[in-house]
């Protein structure tokens, strides 16, 4: 049998555990010019949380009954496309379910061999390559200049800096609890990080960016942003790749009160998604693989076992309680 | 002798008539390399609410007791600076006042035969140097895109709009009323109109442009901007030249509510003030003068008189009861 979680109602605010249903089906059989994975591994990422909105976005809502979207690693179990055969391991979206039946279109082969299978869920893997685009391609950063980023610690973030580091950045991190302050730093090479948990925002951008804030790259939103806003240089960039602080508010967003620092300051704010991006995530895998291979990047990932598991698994997203890429185990690869 | 508005105290919200004073003080005498010039028009603009506030901007606020700043064009009547004789007619930051002593940095000539002296604080002045750099520079648009304007019927938006035009864009106002939506549209030739004051602008937006809004001008703030981010396409770019909406607020600017229509789009907000391009104003004057020669573009002045009127007309800027580049005429031209 297949087990898939499937959505059973909108939410409204953060959502509580009804938002998903377990549900068994048979396991399907491939069509031609289909594959059937096993899923190991999937990804959880704060923008599943936009995902399950009735709202237009850059990708379709997920419906009701249908099968929570994630990316995902697997094995090929059965084949009857002309690219895969069984035993290849696969990254696609394979939702959250044991078994995912696709025609492949947007899967790549990994090899085991060469990287742990989650990492391609994180440094090698969307979030690694949401990083390095958002970095290289939007914030554009130069030798010398000081970029922030929040969220540091998290799979987006902690390749940001270590990118800008590797491109001769100050980088300096924000991040919540002072054990994740100490890995942003101590293990990443960050030059600083800010504890949001426990130290005064405004006064640790000041302090740790004495020549102020040329790139930002913004993860979390609210009042952070504000905040980096006010320490901005003339000419700075920001990149917008997420508000997670906003994501499960009851009603409005909280817009940027400080938005008229891109004026005085003649600054830009660019949103962006990682899919724009599509036909250079090769060129990403590279670089991303080369860096880490070298040792100038490094990744963790923060696994849970057992798609039963998967709802308080996903609160960690939004309680920070998870060191580095959150990544839920679907089943042993045997 | 010389009368000078001088700033009275720092406002709270909207400025009462307490926060200027009237002051006389003798006529100033020109010392080497300086000239005095006789003020004969100065240009009220939005951008005065900030200069007032103790806050760190783009220039340093007026203090307590200095004559409030303000461009202005005037007559040289006495000179000891060797570029300028008397009765050269003069562009510069005057302040609003009767006589003006200054060393002419950052001044320049301007040929009252050529146009009426107060277009040179309006189209062929900072509004329309602001609305050259912040649409061909700032936006840069392409033949057919779609460029929403607000403030359309303003010194900068009527420029904005007519060089889109120029460029082969369509072009949708966004102003406060029947009369200068008429005036846009039957006047200046956009494309549409909306009213802000009198239709719905979400609406509005969706109706006049069917294929989104590839570029967004933003003189305003406030809901209007949330509304043009609701509509705007892939990649679109929006300016922040202002908001107007917000500089009276006693407590926080409204942020962009909205701002994550950015990230989903991968759009960029930028902002810019016109003294970026300090070194390319005689660019923009040649070509502004070039377009308006040849009808091209059109402008309209709102002049009313008396230097003890400053306060009333003040007020116009925010009131909307204007039509054209608000100025104030000081002294006639005798």
């Amino acid at each position: 049998m297949n087990t898939q979680l499937l959505l059973n109602e909108r939410p409204v605010g953060f959502p509580s555990e009804q938002v998903w249903k377990l549900e068994k089906s048979e396991v399907p059989e491939p069509g031609e010019g289909q594959l059937v994975a096993k899923v190991l591994y999937v990804s959880l990422d704060p923008a599943m949380r936009g995902w399950i909105n009735d709202a237009k976005s850059y990708v379709p809502p997920v419906q009701i009954d249908e099968v929570m979207r994630a990316g995902g690693v697997g094995k090929v179990v059965s084949s009857k496309h002309p690219k895969y055969n069984v035993g290849d391991y696969v990254y696609g979206m394979t939702g959250i379910q044991e078994y995912c039946l696709t025609d492949g279109h947007g899967w790549v082969k990994v090899d085991p061999t060469l990287l742990p299978l989650p990492r391609y869920l994180g440094t090698l893997g969307m979030p690694g390559f949401t990083a390095y685009f958002g970095l290289l391609d939007v914030l554009k950063p130069q030798e010398g200049q000081t970029v922030l980023v929040s969220g540091a610690a998290g799979a987006v973030g902690s390749v940001v800096g270590q990118i800008a580091k590797i491109k001769g950045c100050r980088v300096v991190g924000i991040a919540g609890g002072s054990e994740k302050c100490r890995y942003v730093v101590d293990e990443l090479g960050f030059d600083a990080c800010i504890d949001y948990k426990n130290d005064n925002v405004y006064k640790g951008i000041k302090e740790h960016c004495p020549n102020k804030v040329d790139m930002y790259f913004d993860n979390v939103g609210g009042e952070i942003l504000d905040m980096a806003l006010a320490h901005i240089n003339r000419g700075a960039r920001i990149a917008i790749c997420g508000a997670i602080s906003q994501y499960n508010n009851k009603e409005n967003v909280k817009g940027p009160a400080n938005y008229l620092s891109l004026l005085v300051n003649g600054a830009t704010m660019e949103g962006f998604v990682v899919i724009q991006f599509t036909s250079r995530y090769g060129e990403a895998a590279k670089q991303l693989g080369q860096w880490t291979a070298e040792g100038k990047i490094k990744s963790r990932e923060h696994i849970e076992k057992g798609i039963e598991n998967f709802y308080p698994t996903f609160q960690k997203l939004f309680s920070g309680e998870k060191k580095g890429k959150l990544v839920l185990q679907i089943a042993e690869d045997v």
